[in-house]
Parts: structure tokens; C-alpha cells; sequence
């Protein structure tokens, strides 16, 4: 079996290489350069990743600011005040640096930074060529450099270059960079007074990371805002480990647009699913416009999205479209604790709004359990026999205005099947909706289950929405119907995920296999592998494939029929062959040796005709039908190699059904994969065929992904059709396509 | 050709017959009791309807309240007081109605209808038991009459016997009914200070209209609320046709929880297409709970999901799903005038949020043309060379502060490439953003072009938002990304729609066509048809069938073989079988006579074994390979008889690849519902294949069309699969399955 023999590696009790924290501390360094003992998969990439201690970026007790002004006009002069001020918020010790002046806002200033007077957890850097200056940090082994000064790679070829010199400037040194073309967010003004596990938010753009950060003006607790900027040392990946294991993050929220690591954000994600803290992301890159637009604004580059999204989910990050999804769904993900039930209860004071929550919500594949009889009973002590409170629970207004209100979210809340109550309340009416909000408040308070509220009214500025419900940190309250039931959705499915959560990197191989020797071998450099030499590289992965010869006479092609068994299949083998059926390269069910013996001559002479080069002609065993896949590799420029599955044969230009996975993958994700394509009835079995061995199928697309991760001179595969035979029988790779490096 | 030999009508040259509008009008009926000149297609469906005219129930004169109430603490005596109050605002005379007062909020009360002082456009009903009030309004000759009581079709079977009486009271006289289960909605204040095209509002649920009449509040103008209750009478059809030629109408908004007459709807929806006026609709029942719900709610049958939301797309109904959504594409569409250009720009002062913008827009299929480079060249007189002004435009932040700022707006509105112009601000900066939502309302009003901004803080108290944004009648200003470039795409949707709309019961048939007398000659009541009498059914309508006759011997059926020549096909028919494939009863390639004796008698056993009663076996010419496509006939039990067209064959099972229309449909949609199949690219021709015949698919389509409309006999009808043949050879119905009712 493969990749099953390879001893397991618990990457969470391995210490992670952090600098040390004392305020004098020792030089620890960082960097690629220094990694002795680097823990790699057989594709040479990481399989684990240190996680740097931030708090001192967070916290510093010591910040220089380097460029420091407080002449009227110059824009030093805004961020010297801020920082001032948030220094002296924070408790933190200031020290400008300026070459000319003595004092900036009357605390002394120093010429440089080896004038500074105790060690420096924070610099931050407003000189416009901050080069120079990084490399007098590192030397006085500053923690942590904060670089605002743009025109970097978001500029292009020589600004990439520009921003290289600044991560060399502290590569291998104690010092950790953040920027540059980065801002003041992360020392912005956070309330102290909102208590309950707080969103910690990571941006890429300090305008789009806005509206997360001002959730605190509606009483959300947001801890941290890291501004990652172009992410020359420091990125996104660094921040979402730090802030997985900060007991005050209950959710990570983050909007990017370019990784800068594939296997660093995979790292990162698969540490926070590990500690079970949901990651909620913006990543813009859908389109090619959106993809081009942001790579000009921070010079990252994106990968393919279906393969990014394929990543994420493999994660288990949970990827929305809109910044108001993003606040909606860190919010209640940070506030809720695990579900005890999977059912959602939707409760309402109009049995139209019911109606349409409770539409949207089984349509995005929520459950809404219709409640037991005795429940009902109970519920129609104080509700009109004649109204509904199967789920959803319509009230018709009444009870609400008085002590039957909360006795009716009491009995709801308590029911085991419930594990989150919901109210859409979309025309707030004050003499109901008001003691309805402050009854939910007040029942928040007393159960561990998410409670939640739609204020669906457009205006925003009644008492009820901006005091009673913005002012509990256990209601989680939404504007939209789509947001709170997409915030829902990724509730459950968060918990569902983490619960079983076993990370992939576990036990990823980290030597080549035995196949992988004699595989190389095969491997010719920037060609196209003839079908035939192709075929032999998968069957040195044991993957299965016709009974066959490649042959270069019309006598061998008979001999060799003689022995694969009559009928046989005949087709045309060359290093640059594509489409070969549409050609007339293919032929099927050839039943005697004078059969066998013209077609030779045929294909010899197409080729001759249409000049393409052959090694030999394939006689082979007629394979019995099957459903005909397709599975690959490519190569994306994020991640690496991917492997995909797919419909096969003619349907796959029909169907473009495929599912991708970016290594390393279990089992179980293979077997997903299946689930996601379209056709998968026709594995199943259709119009009486037997089902098809997805075993098998699994099985081949494990060993592909062996293929993927430990032949790095190949780039790309192309194994289709593969059949899939009845339940029992195997897979047979009919054709193969392989493109070497 | 089907469907093109008859006379077209007009339908809005067509006189409605409206009731007449003076003071003391003569009694105008309605109900389908007294039609007499009525226009019906083949299938005995209308193909117009009467637009009521409901002036005067939305602006009476006169108005009387049936169970008028001054007692405190008395439901009716809080409904009363809003009419009174309403009446005084709106200059109607209201004239209380109770068989023991002599006076109501100091008004002289009339003890009964008959004693009312004047001709009553109006009468509120307030009483528990309204029938025997109906029909004495209805002897009164009053124009409306509006019943607020519950307990009818709502909650089942008894009360929809009780909701049959309401509307008979009104039948063929010329009081119209709204109700009953409906409230004040109608009768609120609207603000009359707004200007500019309004939203009018259609809602089957008092609360669910509620955040679209408070979009008033946020300065979005309202002309009219239609709470349309359970329907008795009056429907949502009759105000959408209504609304449809209101002046100050710019877009009907509609939250729609049952359908009362699905023709109905669809000739008001055609109504309103043919005078350009968007509807918009939220329509409960994606799913079968949501469906189930909106029918306790409101006691109306919802259709198939699919069927719906084809039938709206046919109409150019455009379907939202929340009332978010309702509120914004409404808000746009009722101001916007039509576009100049199909483009839309997008202008932001961050670079990250334009990108995130433009990945959306163009994920969701609007186009950002990149600007020409005189226009850039413009834009950079404004804005810094090194920021990309391509589009999305990024100004990066500071041109906004001064003069450049209006600059930079007018130039983009006077491309003429662009039709919309988007500004995301997701996070404010008031030194920035104010002046930019200033520029933005400034420039809005030179230009008949759409101005959309999305306000993306979520806290919504700002200034810039409260007062300059929603102040403006001519910047349509949104909350999230998501709404807003669902609003511009049903912009651009609406206008491409409306612009070559041509009214498909213009052309629909109204007398049978000559095929109809045979195939129904052939129906057989309640019973399945053999596949040989179905194919016998295709064959009256012109769609072609295999050569193939229907034998029964084994002489016979040799006889028959050479008729239609070798290699023959052979099936058994029967009027009950199904599967015949999986049961051995169908066999291909037959070569020689004795194979053709020896499958007769085979396929008889098997008849015999399974008790399969046949009336004979099918032999019959071996038709060319081609695409597997099937064609049907459904009944929707809200639209009636729906043709349905998919990828046939094996596949269908595999894929469940459909696309239906509602008849009557033309040509041009029959294609589109081609385009609409995910498995379109196989009548493309793949992997070397000719193209498919469309042409013949499409009128394939076309006569299964024709049926449906004049077979009121026929249930269902499945022809799978429907080879369709390389181009120019046509398309052979290869099996059918027909079911009479």
C-alpha cells in the first residue's frame, strides 16, 4: 500500500523554533538559510512551519520610530501623533529617531538607530528607502520592523527586486519585518470594554479590512488587525498560526488578495483546524480581472481559484465572497460555542417571514427538524392552536408582548433537537419587536446555544437593533436572511469538520517510494512521453494497464496478437502524439492476423502522411467496458502539483466534470472527490450496468498522487480513459499522456 | 409549419374592460360568469386579461368602515382610527358603518350598508363573518371592498369553502374583493415629498413588506402597497397589471408566496414586459419546506420550483431571494432609465477594494471594459502615473480631497463605454468619502447614466450616508457588494429583455391543428399507450419515427424485416411496459431471418415470464448513431402542461440535464433552452463528431409544444431517446412513452 508505511509525524508536539521572549533576549534567527533540521515531504516542500511569537508586535513594551516628525504638514508627522498616542494607550515606551531634530512632540529624539537607549521590540519605519535601516535593526536585533514606504513589487519587475533587498536585510537575523506598503492598523484603537472571544483580523489592504475592524462599533470584540502589506518577510500564513493559539481569538478573519506561500497557508490553515479555530477568508481572484487587479496592488500572485478553493476547503477555511459575509461569519463563528444539535429552530412572529427563512435555510441545506409532538403541545400553551410551531414556529405577534414571549424561547431553546434558534424579524413593530429582542437577549444569557436574529429592516437606527441587540455579546444579529444563513451553515460545518480533524501532514511520505527510481528513469526532459513510455511509468506505480506490446513490424504486430489474444486493439505510439482517435490512429476489435497485419501498414503509413515520428505500433488486449475516467496532474503555481479526477472519454469535453485536490490528500479526500463530480451516477451504475469499482478508482488516484508528490521532473499527467471495470475488477488506464520538465 | 398559419392579436390595442370611473358608475362587472367575448388559446387558456382599474382603491373618495370602533381596548377601534386619520390626509369622506352607534370618533355611523349616504368607492370590512356584508356592498355597487378577517383558505379545507362563498358574493357584479386576511397596508402614510419613478409594492404577508415600504425612510420613493391577502378576488396579477401603466411607476416589487392562477400571472408579467416596467419578485418554495409553509400561510398552492422560475425568466421576471435583494434591484431599476452602454466602470479609492469589486462584477458576468488610452490619458492628468486607471480606476485616495475629484467622475461618465459607474467605499474616511458621496450625488444629477455606490461600513449612523447618499434621488447607494452587482446585472437583464419583447400570446394557436383530430382519436383514457400507438401519436404531428412495423408472428415479423431492411431493431410493445432495455425486451442489430424468428419468439417468452401483456413486437429500421436527447411533455399543477427538453439516452439518468418552458413559447426560446443544457457541447459534435441537427431538434421541440397545447387528453409524454442526427438529416424519435389522463 501506498504511503501507509511511513511512520507518522505529530507536528503539534514538535517545539516550534520561536524566538525567545525575554525582554533582553538572545539573537534567534529566522529564515531558510539557518534550517538545519527542516522537517520536508518527498516533494522537498515543509511539513511544518514555525510559528513566530507576535506579541511583542502586538504588545511592544519599546517602539522607535524611525523618520519621526512633528513638523505641521509633513505626513511623518499624522503617524508619529498616532503612534504617540496609541504608545502611550498601550504603556509602551517611545523613542523618535530623527537625524536633526532633538525632541519630536517634546520626548528626545535620537540621530540613529544605534543610539537608542534599551532594547527595541517595535520599530517602525517611515523613511522612504528603509533598506539601510533594516539592516541597523537587525544589527541591534530589533524584534519586529514595521516598513510603510511603498512602490515595491505591487510596482512591478524592479520593485520586486527593491523588496527582495528588504527580506534579505533581515533573512538569518532576529529581526522580523512586516511591509512594506503596509499602515497603522494593527496599532489602531481597540475597545477594551467588549469581553467574549474576540475575531483577530489579518488584511491585505487596509480599506477592505475597515468595516471588520469598525464590527467593534456594533459591540463585536476584534483583538488584533495585522495590515500584512506586501508580505516580504512576514505573511498571512504567520498571523493566522500566531493568532490559532491566542486564548482571547474565537475566530480568524482574514481578506486576501495573493498568497505568498501555497504550503505556507495550507501549514497555517491545518494548524488552526488542528486547534479548532475557524479561519473565515476573502480571497479575491475568482476572475482573471479580479486576479490581475490585485496582483498589481500587492504583487502577488494567485493561484488557478478552483485549485484555491479545492486547498481551502481541504482545510477546512472557510472561503466567503463579500466583506459582509466575512464580518457575518467571524462573528457568529467566534461567539458560538460547539453545537449540541444539528437542528436549527426558526421562530418567528409572522408566518410569512418563517415561510421564507426557512425556504432559504433547507435550500442552503440546513435542517430544520419539525419539533415532536410534545414540544408543539408545549408551545401551544401559549401560541393559538391554529398556527404552525411544527419548525418553523409561527407565534402571530401576540404572545411576544407578553410573559408568554420568553416561556416560548425557553421551551425552544431547551429542545434537543435545536442546536441553533433563529428569529428573522424583518418589519421591526416596537410594542412586539422590541420585548422580542430583549427576551432573546435576556435567553442568550442563560444556554450555550447560538442564538440568532435577523433585523431586517433597512434602516438600522431603531432602539431596539442599535441598543438591545448590538449591546449582547451572545445574540449574534444580521441584516440579511443570505448572511445569517451562510454564517450558519459555516457554523456546522466548521464543528463537523474540526471534529474529525486529522492533518494530512501527519503522515504525508517523506522518501521516494521504490516505484520512484525506476520511474525517473522513464522521465525524458521538456518531451512528451510516447503512450507507450507513459503506460510504463504508471505501471511502475502499479497502476493497471492494458496487456500490450509495442511492436515495429507487421510480423511483430502478429506475433504479438498471437499473444495478447484476439480481439486486439492497435494503435499508433510516438512521442508527439495527441488525438489520435480524430487521427484514425485507434483501432478496435482487429480479429485475425490479415486484420492485424493491414492496419499495421495503414497506421505506418497515416503517420508517414501527416509526419509525425512513431516508436512502434501498440497492440493490445480489448479491454471490456467500463466508465471511463480521467485522472492527472498539473502543476499550479501556488500549490504545486494537483491532482484531479474527472469523467472521462468523450464526455469529458462535454462535461468539464473534474475535482481537484492539492497533495498531501488521504483516502477519504479521494473518495470526496468523487462526490463533487456531477456524473458520479455513472459510477453507481446506470440502466442496469454493474457498479463500478471505485475502489479501484480511489486506489489510482492515491498512486497518482504518489507520482504527483515524488516525481518532480514531471509536469504534467494525463491518464485517460481510465475504465473502471465492475465492482471487483479494477481500473485499466487506457491511455496516458505524460509531459516531463 | 406549427404555430405560425394564425392571425396575431394585438393584445395591448385591445380595449380592456375596465370599470368605469365616474362618481355614480353604471354597475361594470367581472368574473368569468359573464365573459362572453373572451380570447383563448387551443387549450382553453386566456390570452389577455382585464386590467382593473384600481384608482379608487388606492385613492377613494369615499370610504366606509364596516364594524367602525371607538371603544378602547377594542381591535377594531385602532383600525378605525388609522382610516380616519388616512381619510383626512388623503381628502376622502368616511362614513362609518355599526348597527348600534350613532357616532364614531364624533362621524355620524349608519347602522347598515344600505343606509350609506352616498355611492362608496371604499368599504373597509372589519366584521368576523363578512359574507352577508359582501353582498350587500355588492347590491350598494361599491367599487372595493377590502376584508381583513382570517380563517379561510389558510387553514384548510373548511376555511377555503368559506373563502369560495367571499368570492361568490362578488362574481359578476361590480364590487371587487381584496382579502380576505389582509390589513392596512395599503392605507399607510407615504411620504409625498420624494420625487422621481417609485417602487410599487405587492406582498401576500403584511410583514414581509415592511422593509421595502421603509426604504421611504431612506429616501427611496413608494407609490403604492398591495397587500393582497389570500386572493379571494383580487390577485397579484391584477395589481402587476395594474402598476404596469401607473406614470409614477419605475419597478413593481413583490414578495410572492403562492401563485393564485398561473396564467394569470403570466399574462400580468407580459403586461408588464411589454410596457418596460421591472418587476422584481421574492417567490417562496425553493424547497418543499418552504413551500409547505407559504401554504399554511396564505392557503395557495405553489408550483414546481423549476417550472417557476422558468416561467419568470420566459416573462423577464426578475427573482431574487432575499428582501434585501427585493429592496435594492427594485431601488436601481425603478430609478435607472435605460442604458447607453453595456459597460460598467468601476472607481475606487483603494486599489484592493476596486479588485474585490471587479472580481465580483465579473464573476458575475458584467462587463469592465478596459478604458482607451486617450481616456487614461485624461485620468492621469488627475490621478498618479503609477496607479492603474485601466478599470477598475484607482485614484488612490487623495485626488478625492480637492477639485480633481469631480474631475475624475464626470470624465468616466462621459465615456462612452461606460453605462453604470460603481464607487465601492467599503471603509469611510470622512476627509475622503464625504467629498467623494458629494461629487458622486453632484455628478449623478448631469447625467442620465446610473450612479451606484455601496456604503460599506456596517455601522450606517456616518453622515456622508445618512445625509448626502440617501438624500440623493439619482445615486442608488447599496450596503454590500453582492446587491449591488446583482442590481446592475438585472439592470442590464431588464433593458436587454425588454428592448426586442414581443408577446408570445401574440402568435399562440387558438383552433387545433390537423394533427389534433387523429392523435386524439388514438388517446386512450387513463391508460398508458404501447410504445407503437405513442409513436403512432409523433408521427400525427410530423416528428419523425423509425421505418418499423408492429407484427405478430415470427412470419410476420421476417416479412417485416425485409421491409424495412437488414440489420433490423426489435422491441416488444405493450401498453404497460417500461424499462425495456433492463428487461431483455430490446434487441439491435439483427442480421438474418432466422435471427429475426428466433427474437420474435425470445421477446415473447420473456413477455410471458414477466406477465407483460403485449400487442405485438416492434420491428424496425436500425437508425444512424447521433445524440441522445429526450423531449417530454409535464403538467405543472400551477402552470399546466410544461415542455421539458434534456440530454436523453443513458446520460439522462447520469446528468438530470433539463430545461423547461411553460407553453406558449416561440422558436427563439426553444433554442435558448438549448443553451441552457450542461450537456450542450455534445450536439456541437465532440472528438470529431458532426455537428447535431439543431434545426430539427428545435422543431421537434416545437410540435412536442403544439401537443401539449392542444392534447388536453394527454398527461405526460416522454420521447427518449430522440436521436438527433448529424446536420441536415433530421432527428428520430428512437422511444415514447405517453399517458393519457
Amino acid at each position: 500500500m501506498l504511503g501507509s508505511t511511513h511512520g507518522s509525524l505529530t507536528t503539534t508536539s514538535r517545539p516550534a523554533r520561536v524566538a525567545a521572549c525575554g525582554l533582553h533576549p538572545g539573537p534567534a534567527v529566522h529564515g531558510t538559510a539557518t534550517d538545519t533540521e527542516e522537517d520536508l515531504d518527498v516533494s522537498g516542500r515543509p511539513l511544518t512551519r514555525d510559528v513566530p511569537d507576535l506579541d511583542r508586535l502586538f504588545r511592544p513594551e519599546t517602539v522607535a520610530v524611525i523618520g519621526a516628525s512633528d513638523s505641521e504638514g509633513r505626513p511623518n508627522t499624522a503617524i508619529t501623533r498616532q503612534l504617540v498616542d496609541w504608545a502611550g494607550r498601550v504603556g509602551a515606551r517611545i523613542h523618535p529617531v530623527h537625524p536633526t531634530r532633538t525632541t519630536v512632540f517634546g520626548i528626545p529624539c535620537r540621530p540613529g538607530v544605534r543610539d537608542l537607549p534599551e532594547p527595541i521590540d517595535l520599530a517602525v519605519v517611515l523613511v522612504g528607502d528603509p533598506a539601510p535601516v533594516l539592516e541597523d535593526l537587525a544589527r541591534q536585533q530589533v524584534k519586529f520592523a514595521v516598513v510603510f514606504a511603498s512602490g515595491f513589487a505591487e510596482t512591478g519587475a524592479e520593485g520586486a527586486a527593491a523588496q527582495r533587498r528588504l527580506a534579505a536585510a533581515v533573512r538569518g537575523t532576529a529581526t522580523r519585518l512586516l511591509g512594506p506598503n503596509t499602515n497603522l492598523n494593527a496599532f489602531e484603537r481597540f475597545r477594551d470594554d467588549l469581553t467574549g472571544p474576540a475575531i483577530a483580523l489579518i488584511t491585505q489592504s487596509g480599506h477592505q479590512g475597515r468595516p471588520v475592524f469598525a464590527l467593534q462599533e456594533l459591540g463585536v470584540r476584534v483583538s488584533h488587525w495585522a495590515p500584512t502589506g506586501n508580505e516580504a518577510d512576514l505573511e498571512c500564513a504567520d498571523f493566522v498560526s500566531y493568532f490559532a493559539t491566542r486564548p482571547e481569538v474565537g475566530a480568524i478573519a482574514a481578506y486576501v488578495e495573493g498568497i505568498a506561500d501555497g504550503r505556507s497557508f495550507l501549514l497555517a490553515a491545518d494548524r488552526a483546524a488542528r486547534h479548532k479555530v475557524p479561519l473565515v477568508t476573502v480571497k479575491v481572484g475568482r476572475t482573471e480581472t479580479g486576479a490581475r487587479t490585485a496582483a498589481t496592488h500587492t504583487g502577488k500572485l494567485t493561484g488557478a481559484d478552483d485549485v484555491v478553493d479545492a486547498a481551502m476547503r481541504q482545510f477546512g477555511v472557510i472561503r466567503v465572497d463579500g466583506l459582509d459575509e466575512l464580518q457575518d461569519t467571524a462573528t457568529l463563528l467566534a461567539r458560538a460555542r460547539p453545537p449540541r444539535a444539528t437542528g436549527v429552530a426558526v421562530y418567528s412572529i409572522s408566518g410569512g417571514t418563517g415561510a421564507h427563512f426557512a425556504d432559504l435555510a433547507t435550500a442552503a441545506g440546513l435542517e430544520l427538524p419539525a419539533l415532536s409532538p410534545a414540544k408543539q403541545a408545549e408551545l401551544h400553551q401559549w401560541i393559538p392552536e391554529y398556527l404552525s410551531v411544527a419548525n418553523p414556529v409561527d407565534n402571530g405577534g401576540h404572545p411576544v408582548g407578553d410573559w408568554r414571549g420568553r416561556k416560548i424561547i425557553d421551551a425552544l431553546l431547551a429542545d434537543p433537537s435545536v442546536g441553533v434558534l433563529v428569529c428573522p424579524i424583518t418589519g421591526p413593530f416596537p410594542p412586539l419587536s422590541d420585548k422580542l429582542a430583549q427576551d432573546l437577549v435576556d435567553a442568550a444569557e442563560k444556554t450555550d446555544k447560538p442564538v440568532c436574529l435577523v433585523w431586517g429592516s433597512p434602516v438600522g437606527t431603531e432602539a431596539a437593533y442599535r441598543s438591545t441587540l448590538l449591546g449582547s455579546s451572545r445574540v449574534t444579529t444580521f441584516r440579511t436572511f443570505a448572511n445569517c444563513v451562510g454564517a450558519i451553515r459555516a457554523y456546522f460545518a466548521h464543528h463537523r469538520f474540526t471534529a474529525d480533524y486529522r492533518s494530512p501532514f501527519e503522515d504525508a511520505p517523506r522518501s521516494p517510494s521504490p516505484a520512484a527510481r525506476k520511474a525517473e528513469q522513464l522521465l525524458r526532459p521538456g518531451e512528451q512521453l510516447s503512450e507507450h513510455a507513459a503506460k510504463q511509468l504508471l505501471r511502475a506505480y502499479g497502476i493497471r494497464v492494458p496487456r500490450e506490446q509495442l511492436v515495429t513490424s507487421a510480423a511483430a504486430a502478429v506475433r504479438a496478437a498471437g499473444q495478447v489474444g484476439y480481439p486486439v486493439v492497435m494503435k499508433a505510439s510516438g512521442p508527439r502524439l495527441a488525438h489520435k482517435t480524430e487521427l484514425g490512429l485507434v483501432r478496435l476489435g482487429l480479429g485475425s492476423a490479415s486484420q492485424v497485419r493491414d492496419t499495421y501498414r495503414e497506421l505506418c503509413d497515416i503517420a508517414r502522411y501527416e509526419r509525425l515520428p512513431l516508436d512502434g505500433v501498440l497492440v493490445g488486449q480489448l479491454v471490456p467496458p467500463g466508465v471511463e475516467m480521467a485522472v492527472g496532474i498539473t502543476h499550479d503555481r501556488l500549490f504545486g502539483p494537483t491532482v484531479t479526477v474527472g469523467i472521462g472519454g468523450v464526455l469529458m469535453e462535454v462535461l468539464d466534470d473534474t475535482a481537484v485536490r492539492v497533495p498531501p490528500f488521504r483516502e477519504e479526500h479521494a473518495r470526496e472527490m468523487l462526490g463533487e463530480l456531477r456524473g458520479r451516477a455513472l459510477l453507481e451504475g446506470v440502466r442496469g450496468a454493474p457498479p463500478a469499482d471505485v475502489d479501484a478508482l480511489v486506489e489510482t488516484v492515491l498512486r497518482v498522487q504518489r507520482m504527483a508528490l515524488e516525481l518532480g521532473g514531471l509536469a504534467e499527467l494525463d491518464v485517460n480513459p481510465l475504465v473502471v471495470l465492475e465492482r471487483g475488477q479494477g481500473a485499466v488506464a487506457l491511455d496516458a499522456l505524460a509531459l516531463c520538465r
